[in-house]
């Protein structure tokens, strides 16, 4: 049985994404597109990498005739998502992208966000999409809230520490270095070619990033207690992948240890050997994540680094998997697409 | 069924590049891997990006069973190819990478490898490896060699028009850009980071390039005369793709009419409306070719485009694809991953 | 003698790189800066990297009392640089990096430009800016006006070939492939890091590209009849540098012996030993140009490669050349810093 | 009066960048260029950027005459640089930009650099070359030891802050951020374009890089007690420039107070307003270093990022820079040069 996808926001990076691993999805077929600003246009014109593949032309949300999808991937920015979903059928699978969904308390939303929320019976519907830790959930879910790739890279490093009790709960250091698709195909200044490339900066410094908001409901769910980390991005002269350095205060071999634990049985999280660390272009263009501990050399303090790429793990892959579970597919299919190295 | 795959020069990059490919072919298994330099290592400890793959050992070629390989890959230099490949089983099935048997004139190859051929027996046997123009000879040969990825991408965008004898025959130009990856993983001081990043530069300039010697073999053998053309390659800051700009002598129209023509059918050369043009960086990491053509303001002159990913379209796609024909499968048989972009 | 410089449109990259050159040149100070769209803030606001310089703050130009000036650099857009220049004192000296005063002809500017001159009595006493052919016009004029960047690559590599008739005129072409600086600080969706990084493309494809009216300007006045070039710019993932890689038709060492006796005295155009060739890492950040001469294989053909920055040779560089014969400085004051490399 | 100089090491990137600078020094000349490997080639064939230089060939060490030399740059590598430098005469002024003479006690120098120092009697006298601290003494040094970059860049974050007393000294962070020509030109596989580009990785995790050494030496002077910090540096893809982001326990104003009074008056460093940060691609080419501060949402922490070209103000311009002390000039001679942008 083929599902039939739609797909509303197609004309940015992870729409394109969503696209190219759906491209080789066995059950999965695209029977719309849509993106307001470039309807009318075939998909090649707008993303000539996609022009092999036979897909519908870009067309207005309203103009889809939600009764013929089985899922909606939602890949509108934040704010224009919850407007869009509340207007969808109440039936309808949906895995939005953006933050919309993230958030179960509203005044956190309306605080990191800076707006009140417009969707709340939406919101308080919707699962967190951090597949490995909500599979469950996700699998009978009916909107699924795709997490912050940063949000992703810093979670893997840390949840089964949290959950495990092996590290200081009140001197976390997440040190994130990102690619610059993660900030999308928006035309800023900041993201010209001649601004990014062969240099290195960091932003949101101090602790201002929205992702935070994430890492402070989940760290402090798992805990029990309000935990709050320390976050600082890094944009690198690169297009994909997330390299978050973790600072954190416990046994290194036990910080190993429950990691290891953690994603024994996972598909695509690795586990690497004690002393062993990942680099982004290791995971270029898949659906893996890489996780690496070392000891510090200062006794009881280790050094976690996870590798994951933003657009794949950290939005659109996780998506699909995502989708596969609430369609009842297998959760890895069309998904183990090897890494692009070099 | 499940055909049993060797490789033999695992380490280097087309290596690794065949092993991406075939992780998600569905009828390929890996069944050997070597390496001599590293024999005895696993395969995640030269390339990490592929260990989340269940992978033999490197061995060294001596210790490969070959009774239970059904094809074999050899992703080894030049002469050194030729040696290996003489002492293989004479009925096991061959897709060489290397340049030893893409020259039919043991002369021809003499002069251009600065070596006698030692495996002229083989040598005999061997066809020529692009696929859309040796489809039929490809299926039924027991040894294929690969094209050099320049060759093929000059001929993507050059054989129907001689073919067709739409051109000046006697005044083509080959302005070729490519990735770094062509050059493979070896240690030498112009492939540092350092020295390329953020620059670009010619060499082999003045008709030097060995690939040269397939661009004349080839194209004399269309055009039933002697065809030499001019091919300039530059080194871009980039690590996969090539793009050739060929500028030709001929009705533009009738240039895009038979290039349109020969690749209507083919599943991987993407023909671009007239005036439009192929970017390296849609094609990457895919086995596919886009060719676009644009005639100038000079009456009677045209430029064709040609772009694809050196490493797959160029190499290891372009084998697989190879190997497909000859094991009965399906052409496009694990070759139809989307490009990755961005 | 100090003498007091303005710049006009300083919040561009041709603006900044006027601002860093003149940082060390030993007898200019920079008395005016003017940004419209950035007027009342401080030039490190908009430029961090010269925040170490004390600079006057970023004013409208019509805030400037150009009594204290004795020469302006104009480095606005094209159209908008017209009507400026019109409206300055007639008295002032001027060095125009925009494109409208290169063009000799008002309709031939027309016609490449897409509306009428404007300040046509400003146009008339223009000197063309390429230094090394209008050395003396320059020193005594009041408004120069510099060159397109790979007009000037173009030039270095063909002009004295043309003057010798030592190739044939009516078979020349110029393959270009560029740095995005070129393309200015503007906001397009092509001109993204995501969207330019790790990857190659031609772009004006056919003889579209605006400099080619400087090209038949000057080709055919040295010539003394019509020459028509071919010329193909590529865009490339690096931020400065053009390497132009030219084909003609003549005897190598001609071509060679012709480009050596035309720079043998020049302090910024480096000629290269026969079948030597450049690379744009060599010239970054340098007011050099580097060029270098090969026959091809076959017989009466050449390859011209020439290589400069085109923000400091191709542009600001040039116009700082320019201004120095201007004002009676040696031509090379504040321009010998050597090329940054790696 | 000018300043014979030589450089021992010219054929690598420390070497380099001394003749770069030294190129538009007004007082200094280069009389002698060492590289043993590459003696008798012109400098043009080692480094064509610096071709329209006249510079003396490369010669072996031991052909220079040290009696015409006022001083002499010694760019080789570690364990080398010691028995070179013993061995020269006794007056002559040296900058040494190896790691041989930075540790004052032999036992560390040995546990770190794996061998025992064979010149004490060099070290016993040798000044630690971080200009901004050791001013005074450097003026009157025979022998300077250039510090690490990395070092450089994590003291000039820190050293005001240990000294004021203003931050935790037993829980200090410093994630750093590199680029490749740290490494020099050495032939290794993990510094080839093809694997560096396009990607990110931590290297030397746990306190295993050897600039802990000079951490170590110099922070636990200035507190008068041991002080061990975290330091994880990461390969970025650039050449130039190192981010230092530093993590502290302290009040964010009162550690951006006491880094704005150290620097108040130092030419080279920079201090950014509150809450700004830089970026490695502002200083790129230049001798400057900007430093910013912002306080963490979580009370009494604060984060400082520190930037420099690991080329110029890390190594050579810092080397430059003791030189003109040394040799009674302005301090600042030749390396106001502005940072290259974009």
């Amino acid at each position: 049985m083929t599902h039939k996808i739609a797909i509303l926001g197609a004309s940015g990076y992870t729409g394109a994404e969503l696209v190219r691993l759906i491209a080789t999805h066995p059950t999965m077929e695209i029977a719309a597109l849509a993106a307001n600003s470039k309807a009318g246009q075939p998909m090649a014109a707008v993303f000539p990498h996609l022009r092999h593949l036979k897909l519908p032309d870009l067309v207005k949300i309203e103009e889809i005739d939600f009764d013929g999808i089985d899922l909606c991937f939602c890949a509108l920015p934040h704010a224009t998502s919850q407007a869009v979903i509340k207007a969808l059928p109440k039936t309808l699978k949906i895995v939005d992208l953006s933050a919309d969904f993230r958030l179960r308390d509203p005044e956190v939303y309306a605080k990191w966000y800076g707006g009140q929320h417009d969707a709340l019976e939406c919101q308080a519907e919707a699962v967190y999409g951090l597949t490995e830790f909500y599979r469950e959930e996700i699998r009978g879910a009916r909107l699924v809230a795709g997490t912050g790739c940063n949000a992703a890279t810093g979670q893997y490093a840390l949840r089964p520490l949290i959950a495990d009790g092996v590290i200081d709960l009140d001197d976390i250091i997440i040190d994130l270095k990102t690619g610059v698709s993660g900030a999308g195909r928006s035309l800023k200044e900041n993201l010209l070619h001649a601004e990014l490339s062969e240099g290195a900066h960091a932003y949101a410094v101090g602790g201002t990033h929205r992702h935070l908001a994430e890492f402070d409901q989940e760290f402090s769910a798992i805990a029990g207690r309000p935990v709050k980390v320390q976050f600082t991005p890094h944009l690198l002269p690169a297009n994909r992948g997330i390299l978050g350095t973790v600072y954190v205060k416990g046994d290194p071999e036990a910080v190993h240890a429950s990691l290891a634990c953690a994603y024994a049985n996972e598909p695509f999280v690795e586990m690497l050997p004690f002393g062993q660390h990942p680099s982004t272009r290791h995971i270029r263009g898949s659906n893996f994540c890489h996780v690496g501990v070392t000891g510090d050399r200062i006794p009881g303090r280790a050094i976690v680094i996870a590798a994951l790429d933003n657009l794949t793990k950290g939005s659109s892959g996780q998506a699909l998997q995502n989708a596969n579970l609430m369609l009842g597919e297998e959760e890895t299919t069309g998904l183990m697409l090897a890494p692009v190295f070099p």
